[in-house]
């Protein structure tokens, strides 16, 4: 059995490139000087630097979005959590990077699967990875994928951190420290990596030709349906809710929220530019080119989507938080596929995800799923919405097949983050007192406040 | 007529490249191995790969000036509006990319003129590109051009967003929100595009030997122009100016406003550096890198330039806003030739761009032009400044044509600003009531305060 | 005497490809077609373009710490503190980079040596450099280095400028603006370089052996020297001793100073991955790669050892600044050697910088040594640690020289700190008086208020 990396399918024409390199014998004319220049100029010119590069850069850009979703998040929780939540943030990216190195990058890009749906041994169709732990690089094939172990690590690392980011938003203000990061642990160990060993490790999903260039569904989906369990295991925060009443909790930071969302789009062109895996010849570069300018234009959409419709909706009154939710909506519905639509097709992708968000946060409320910062419209809902929209450019997909894969990706992370967080609620207990609510989290777990001169 | 891009005459001696790689007749005595290892490494080894990089890398890097204007801006602004100046600097960005889009590129670099002063049927010398909706990629020509064609447009869509972020400082905590954004498309869908052409379009300025390398007068002083007549037009705040007396309206959150400018400073790298348009060879990387340092360094001139003028007129105490804008003074200072000068010489252009800030923040003042933030005289003054400093260290320039650039620049963006402020003023009305302005335009415009725990 | 650059030993095998460029001669036979286009090739094939954007871009990533620091700096501080801390950290980095130029940057790279220990004549195993003024790039050479001239210096110095970062931080609340502004320059023009220069200058303690991959002594722990001599003679800030009490003057801005740490942990990549100082090979980038993921582990590993550890010790409560601080602790404890190690021993050395980190903050108050924002337990403790750390896992390395070193460049620093600090004490005078401390620094030297809206 084969496994197919996330790069499947664009080996960037390294085969032909290094059958050379390997060495082909030639006619005895050739002068050995020329050789020599040649073997100098292969040694140094060929994509592995550029594509080892690219995973460094958009890594890096992507990792950025951690402090996008600290700002975000702290300049939307109460005050009184701020600390908390930029503290969790810091918390919640070692415990990824961590989780993604003991298990969860050998589960994601597994050396042979456990459990599979396949005719020959079971193996085909992979469903479960064997475990491996305790990854480290090997380096000896990377002239052949095109790019160091180490960067691919990197890239992947951040991208399961993206993940575990936006349920942090979601169950702010009422979820205990300690739980919260154990959870992370299980969502970056395990439940995210094993869907994504679906697609993106070759398998199940990938056989089928589901399609999902960076991760409207393997990433953000699956943060949003771990945050929606957990929003409903841990409930609303004390006092959100009375009867059909919702009481407004402002965010205490608006400046901050905003700031955060112009990182998440500044880290969002390494997210989706990052996942053209390769850069290193016309066609990749010109693809990641490309990749850009739609993943702007997506956010463009979901910006003026939001704004135009919150206008329309609160009598010409524009909410911010709804912009900021919108430009995310945007960002998230092209992550799917960032590369075959056009401009224009891009621009209406997003609005569409704008306007989603500001229909679907209100329709929580309704629910009484309290999701502080509006990561379920923005993250699942636009999610979904980016998934299925794919083949409406990329004629080399079908509907069928985004269905069984939102459907299958969800049905299992809900299922295995409900059996995480009910065990951390029987154990340790998930969720604070209501004195400690009230008194804030950053007295009652961190021991100081976030602006100890300044809230009231 | 040939239009020039604004990559003219840097053509990265890719004709000589690419006349080779479309073939030419050798010796019959070459081993066939040995051509193709080198059509391989032709593929992989252009600078088609380098230079298109540079783009998005300087690009995102501009881009994230944006978060850089906006933390500026709200940290400058007074608590009650500094929710809708984060909203409104992510609104510009999306019209700014919109605009761009639908009509800016392609006026700005337009496939022919409609309008001339030249000899033959007045296409030559252009000053008004044929209109051309809907700008879509055409890469058939990139290896030529030596980039892409969608990294292109990304990089010059931030540049105009800049221009626009630049307004929106000045005429802040009075001006309506829609209003704003449609000057904002005006501006980035008209004014900068044709204005630009005249010089990166290869229009008439570009012929008669203007020379502005990433934009003093292109793009800083333009968005300085565009906010001068702005806060003409929709007048100063309430309260700003009682007969002779300034009242001084500080800015709520300073280290805020530092982080903004250090973003700035940051993203001016990407700015300066990426407007060598290409680092594929020696030649151009070894340009950036020489950009790169003087850039930085007439910032510190304009720091220190600050810092020492307000020491020495305001008795030793050192106004932590004029520091700001005094690096931001220096930056706009040397951007219009940041390759030729002397490490010393772009000091101390940096330098004189700090005084000048300096000097003309309360001279705006005297002539009740109230800019909330200082944009005028960092972007404006400085601007011109800059343009003019061009041939003090570039032997291919001369004062005349600055001064016809910045001049006639100038001239058509005032006009043009003034015809759609006014416009838009007996229309839709730009400026927000008396009551509106008391009550914070978080509160009358967007529904929701910044801060809503901390603020009195 | 060669004076070895801090690139010694890793010439990027440019040797051999420059031989070839210079010109080999070769048989008749050869194609004049063939031959020029490998030409053509060589020209832009190089490792240069490359390894000169390895600093631009690690360098402009390292500059973005500075902000970092300024974000970490102005949130410890108390409200009334914050715009002088948030402007110092502008002003510093300008006067990093004016001294850089004017004094620095020929001293740590001497062209000769005016002191050493060596035996012909005493330049070998040099000490001191000649001094040399207003350093100018000569790129005659750079083909054979492998990067442009002032890439290089652009990368170095914003290392230099992350030193007096450093200082900042602890001194800050009571030291006058520009008795600190002069430290800087001093620090940056004399101290700095002058040790540095045993080191990456090629001087006695590169000859003896001693390895510091990035800087945790030459960066790192020379920063935390300077400040600690700073710190002893300043003193404590009016209020925060009172005989065996301490008393805690909380931050302002926990948000802000989150935000920072992820500035720094972000710029890291640069500081650690730019310091492979080339990329434009197989090694090179792949060695950039392990230096990024080791990096990412040691912090984890701060992080989570700083969480765990105060957990323990605080009763369960988690202190955000004891975090904030781990994770740069760990950053700088792998500093020293990001590259031998696998990722769990970085995650080990790293989290022992944690551990050091929480337990070293209360030490430093029992001495009575005011450090605001904890920068000496970070950057001096975690230095010393990360430095003694490296032959764990570099076999070519050995504790000897490794103690050899820290001892030497402690001293050095210690001294030549205690005369400048000195020497400003009783000529300026560095102490602002306990009523422009009371008062607050915004107010005294500034002449405006950080949050006049908000605090007390």
């Amino acid at each position: 059995m084969t496994v197919i990396k996330r790069t499947a399918g664009r080996l960037f024409g390294l085969a032909a490139a290094s059958a050379l390199v390997a060495g082909v014998s030639w006619g005895q004319a050739v002068d050995p000087d020329i050789l020599a220049r040649i073997e100098a100029l292969e040694g140094t010119a060929s994509p592995y630097v550029d594509n080892t590069f690219l995973f460094l850069f958009a890594g890096l850009v992507v990792m950025f979005m951690a402090a996008g979703f600290m700002c975000l998040e702290a300049g939307l929780v109460r005050s009184k959590n701020a600390a908390m939540q930029s503290m969790k943030n810091i918390g919640l990216f070692s415990v990824a990077g961590l989780m993604f190195w003991l298990i969860g990058y050998n589960l994601l890009y597994p050396g042979s699967w456990a459990v599979g749906f396949g005719e020959e041994g079971g193996a085909d169709f992979g469903v479960l990875g064997a475990f491996d732990f305790l990854w480290s690089a090997d380096n000896s094939g990377s002239l052949d994928t095109g790019y160091s172990a180490e960067s691919d690590w990197y890239f992947q690392m951040v991208f399961v951190a993206t993940a575990a980011s936006i349920v942090s938003g979601t169950v702010a203000e009422r979820v205990k420290l300690w739980p919260f990061l154990l959870f992370t642990a299980a969502l970056c160990g395990l439940i995210y990596p094993i869907q994504c060993s679906w697609q993106w490790g070759g398998g199940w999903l990938s056989d089928i030709g589901f399609s999902d260039f960076a991760g409207s569904t393997l990433v953000h989906s699956v943060g949003g349906w771990a945050a929606l369990v957990g929003a409903i295991v841990i409930g609303p925060r004390i006092g959100k809710y009375f009867g059909d009443t919702v009481n407004a909790m402002p965010g205490s930071n608006i400046p901050l929220a905003g700031l955060g969302t112009f990182i998440l789009w500044f880290g969002w062109f390494g997210f989706n530019g990052g996942s053209q895996l390769a850069m290193g010849n016309f066609d990749d570069v010109t693809a990641v080119s490309t990749v850009f300018v739609n993943t702007n234009m997506a956010a463009v959409g979901g910006v003026l989507g939001a704004m135009i419709l919150t206008a329309v909706l609160y009598k010409g009154k524009v909410d911010a938080t709804m912009v900021f939710n919108g430009a995310i909506g945007g960002l998230v519905s092209i992550t799917a596929e960032p590369l075959t639509p056009s401009i224009g097709m891009a621009v209406l992708i997003g609005a569409i995800g704008g306007f989603l968000v500001v229909l679907s946060v209100p329709l929580l409320d309704k629910l009484k799923i309290d999701d502080v910062v509006g990561a379920i419209p923005a993250h699942l809902v636009c999610g979904i919405w980016g998934t299925l929209a794919v083949p409406l450019t990329n004629s080399g997909t079908n509907f069928g097949a985004q269905i069984i894969g939102i459907v299958s990706i969800g049905a299992f992370v809900v299922v295995l983050s409900a059996i995480f967080w009910l065990l951390l609620k029987y154990t340790m207990g998930v969720r604070l007192s209501d004195e400690d609510q009230e008194l804030g989290l950053d007295r009652s777990e961190v021991g100081l406040e976030a602006y100890p001169e300044f809230a009231g």
